[in-house]
């Protein structure tokens, strides 16, 4: 966090000041904050940490995104896997690494700090600490800390036993059609999407929501296995059915496509793109939607604690003892017969 | 921490777990490493945070620098932070952030990897989460975390007071000698250098040794302020001169240029290349020794305490009120008489 000889013009390190002034963190918490060699922050008995990063061209485009959408969504993108361990809701720091070109446009990078400041807060982190430095290309790395009394109180990927229920929270391949529209404005979409859905279709693409107290509430609801879903559900479900089992030997997880909850214009936008209407809730990534497996007694517990959230849990399979019938991994089925469809989103089944 | 669809190929999620596996670290602190959603640590009362990015080009060259090195200077610079805190003696964590273009050499990548590991290992600190994206320029953005019992047993930039003795660790100018003799192999240097001292230099630019245990050793003994040495010593003084003080009002440092203690074969290089042999020591950035402020009844304990480390403290001049003669900042003197040199290094005196 020192000063870099090789700082862009435009956003220095008393730039990142400003924002951290802007926004005065709890003091009690965050002691030494933005401006010393490191950050340090009180903290109780297990700290969790998380990294993710974006680079200009791969993750994002500035002709599509605002620079507040672009540093907003790397930070919520971030905080998302401490949604995934349950972890985030008691506060959660935030740590910037922006690279820049040399003569980058200061208000540009200003207003991207200040997207990530923004998502920060309305999340209940602070911008602890960062890094500017000079980069050909655009890329911002973020990492993010959360405090937990016990580190045991984390939800893990490999937790998922045989009979849990298979859950996801919020509607899935929002973002998946959203970057469709975007790719391509004039895709013939029937009927004519409402403005305000292709809006919110975009919108959900361009930004990161994390579900930060939904993943709390699934934690104390007795969620044994969870993971926020970037990569597209069947991905995601795969990393948590690998993880799982006696020796990470894995588990089965059965999926029932027609159970799993699109977003509205979701499956006309999959439609018009010559996909499965299923595609982009099931392939689709950055969601950022939780994905949980728990004992099936707990599901109506967990749904009422995400109900005063606001947010919907919809079960959508369960968890089974891998069999020469269903092998360990990711089984869809559509009204139990095993699909596979091709695939538009990041991942393929399998 | 989620695999990325955008990874490059050759470093793959997986092959930073490898290298987890291959450097186990301790159980009861890391609960939570590589490959899940976040990285779960146990910790005591407060945690010490530090982010440091360096980009192809801006920050290195693969011709002057082998992977491991690459790798293992980015870790080192990052945990000199903590060192600058007085933390990580306990015990730290490294988080990579890996940006490399598609089709890298999965070698280099591993080597990369692999020297940023060992480096960590060697300062007690362990590898304990990451993420590799895509990227048009190979970066490497670095967080590391350090543990304290309490955030008040911290280190600032801003506690300096008027009395202190001020002290360095090591020699100076190093690295900066060590970058010339790469920029320039031919330099004509009077007399020649031994092929030993040649090399020592170039070693201290291409690698960052944490001054870890010498950094919680100056704490215990009464470290009032203390920075690491990243821009160069005038630069860096600078930061604890503005910090400090009453309302941050700032102090005036005084040094003494002739105590300065320039490493081997420093002045002869700084001379060859057409500048005031001091040059290097007082401006030269890179040797990630520590600067420290303390009362003065307490140097000798200091001392002694880093001679056991093996690591030398020299005392090289003393924090004064600002006043008429000497406003706040740094002010080099050389037989007491104030002086300015041209500088070659990272920042100008001022």
């Amino acid at each position: 966090m020192n000063d870099d000889p090789d700082t862009p013009r435009g956003l220095s390190e008393f730039e990142l000041i400003e924002l951290f002034v802007e926004r005065p963190p709890d003091p009690e918490r965050i002691r030494v904050g933005v401006g010393d060699d490191a950050a340090v922050v009180a903290t109780r008995g297990g700290v969790v940490t998380s990294v993710d990063t974006v680079v200009e061209g791969v993750h994002f485009r500035r002709d599509w995104a605002t620079p507040e959408q672009i540093g907003g969504k790397a930070v919520g993108a971030a905080l998302s896997d401490l949604a995934a361990m349950g972890a985030g809701s008691g506060g959660a720091e935030v740590y910037l690494s922006l690279g820049a070109p040399r003569g980058s446009d200061p208000e540009f990078l200003r207003d991207l700090a200040r997207g990530a400041g923004e998502i920060a807060t309305r999340h209940g982190a602070a911008l602890a600490g960062g890094d500017t430095v000079a980069s050909p290309v655009l890329f911002l790395a973020v990492t993010v800390t959360g405090h937990v009394n016990d580190p045991a109180e984390t939800v893990r990927r490999g937790g998922a036993l045989p009979g849990d229920a298979v859950a996801v929270t919020g509607t899935l391949g929002s973002a998946r059609a959203g970057l469709w529209l975007l790719e391509d404005p004039g895709l013939p979409v029937t009927p004519e999407l409402p403005a305000a859905t292709r809006r919110k279709l975009i919108d959900r693409h361009l930004n990161a929501v994390p579900r930060i107290k939904a993943g709390a509430a699934l934690a104390r609801a007795g969620a044994r296995a969870m993971i926020d879903l970037s990569d597209g559900l069947v991905a995601d479900l795969g990393h948590i059915a690998r993880a799982s089992g006696l020796d990470r030997s894995g588990v089965a997880i059965r999926i029932e496509a027609g159970l799993v909850p699109s977003g509205d214009g979701v499956e006309s936008v999959a439609l018009a793109a010559g996909l499965d209407r299923l595609e982009p809730a099931l392939a689709g990534g950055e969601d950022y939607e939780l994905a949980v497996t728990l004992p099936p007694e707990r599901v109506e517990e967990a749904r009422a604690a995400l109900d005063r959230e606001g947010v919907p849990l919809t079960v959508i399979g369960e968890v089974l003892e891998p069999s020469s019938r269903r092998e360990a991994g990711v089984h869809v089925e559509l009204d139990g017969e095993p699909i596979a469809t091709a695939s538009g989103g990041y991942d393929h089944f399998g």
